[in-house]
Formats: structure tokens, sequence, C-alpha cells
């Protein structure tokens, strides 16, 4: 589906869809909410996610914890409906404008967003925290995901 | 400045900053612009580079293909000023915004946005082409940075 990168010009300046995947073969995708501009998450796609996000316009993505391809919202039922898939100058990040409903959630912990917190830039300067933005959940992850293993790796 | 990461609750429901920068040493940062909610681009950092953005509130990058710190801005003048960066639940991206002025731009090939083309998701199935979504250049590349080498690989 895609093209072979030939030149600096044909990556930054041509209507050539040429991504360049990284040496575990995957790309960057920042999601963000069409409706709220907000952003959602931060996640990687392989040539095969990606293909499948273009062909069913529904967000696929690779989870580097599972090792395998993943239909967001497969279990969860927050299916992300892609709008918009952006690309950068170089071609090795991607930026996709989903529809996720009203009430959708993109966060295995149950906010709306994965950036509930920010870091607290005022705060003591050797060793700053973070302030939760909001602390409003949109699912309980106990029902949505039950006794599956939590994919936030230490 | 860091915490160390020591369980799940911690890493996703505490106000501890414990990022986790991969095999490469790096977090990977989607820079958007506070003023218009526009994708500036996606870059990474390092925990040196982290830390001076903290302190200083100017967005430093690791530069991956000059393998050194990038303090945004020191060549072309287009420095960000960092009003928030967020986290998100694994603490393994972040998201910043910042304000880079009206007339500011972010894109090594000139445009404000690197992410300046769309995939034309209407088009041919089996080899979708991009689409500009604007041509208007802030600047020109060969009067900011002359001979330097292009940052683009293939």
């Amino acid at each position: 589906m895609f093209q072979k990168r030939t030149s600096i010009a044909q990556v930054e300046e041509s209507d050539n869809l040429a991504p360049k995947f990284d040496e575990n073969g995957l790309i960057v995708v920042t999601t963000i909410d069409s409706q709220t501009k907000e952003i959602l998450m931060i996640g990687y796609m392989n040539e095969e996610s990606l293909t499948k996000s273009i062909e069913t316009k529904e967000a696929h993505y690779y989870s580097r914890s599972r090792k395998a391809i993943w239909h967001k919202g497969a279990k969860s039922g927050y299916v992300q409906k892609i709008k918009e898939i952006l690309i950068d100058d170089d071609q090795d990040s991607l930026c996709m404008m989903v529809d996720i409903g009203e009430n959708g959630a993109s966060c295995h912990v149950g906010y709306k967003s994965c950036f509930y917190r920010e870091i607290d830039l005022e705060g003591t300067k050797n060793k700053p925290g973070l302030r939760f933005k909001t602390t409003k959940k949109v699912f309980d992850p106990n029902i949505v995901y039950g006794d599956e293993p939590n994919p936030t790796k230490l």
C-alpha cells in the first residue's frame, strides 16, 4: 500500500505516502478527539495496522505489550472512527483525528484521555510532581476489562 | 529529578513523576500550539532534555539524527515556550502545550506545523496518496538553515 522512500524531496514535498517504520517496524501516532481537539492517546502502528486503519476507517494500533494488532474498542466498545490521518514532514509519525462520541473514552484506566495529569511546573524544582487535570472516570476498568492483565509495564 | 517506578498504582494513579524512557533512553512527546490546539510536531526527549525543559520552560528535545540535546529554536529563533506538559497513564509519553507566537513555526521544511499533509482516505484504496492541508510556508529553510544537513533520513 505504501511507496518506497526515494528522496528527501519525495518524502517531504510530494503526495507520495511513504511512511518510515522504525527498527521494530512501528510508527508513532498521536490520537486527537476531532470534536474537542483534546489529545486522547499516543500509540504505535505497524504496516498491517496502518493499512487496516486506512481501509476500515477504525483505529487499529499495534500493541507493544501484547505484540499483536489491536482494534481499539474491540473489547471496551470504545471504537475510534477515523476522520483524518495527518503525516509529518519526514513521514515517521502520524496524527489521527477520531470521533469517539460524547461519552467515549480512550484510556484503560477509565479516563476519557490517557493524558489526565500534568507535570507541576511551578512545584519543587528538583522533584516536580504531577497534578490531576480531572478525576472523572468515564468507565470502571474492573467491569470492562475484568481479570485481563494491565498493559502498563514498570 | 524523577521518581523510581515501583507499582502500577503509583505510575497510573499517583502524583509521582516517574517517566519511562525506552531502550534508547527516550520518551516520545507530542507538541501542540497552546493557542490554536494545532499539532505542531512529534519529537523525543531523554532525561537531560526533559529536565532542561522543566527547568527553563523552553522546549528541549533529543535529536535522534544529530544524537544531541536540541534546544528548539536556537538556530531558527522559533523557540517554544512551555505552558503545560501532560503525561499519559503509564508515563511513557508526553504532550507539551507551547506558545510559539502568531508567526511561529516548528517545521524544518518551513511550514508552521510538521503535519501539513493528510492521507487521502477517499483515494485509491490500494495506493492512497497525500493531500496538502496548506502550502503556505512561514519561512524559507534555505535562508534559515543554509547548508546544514537536512534532518530527514530515508
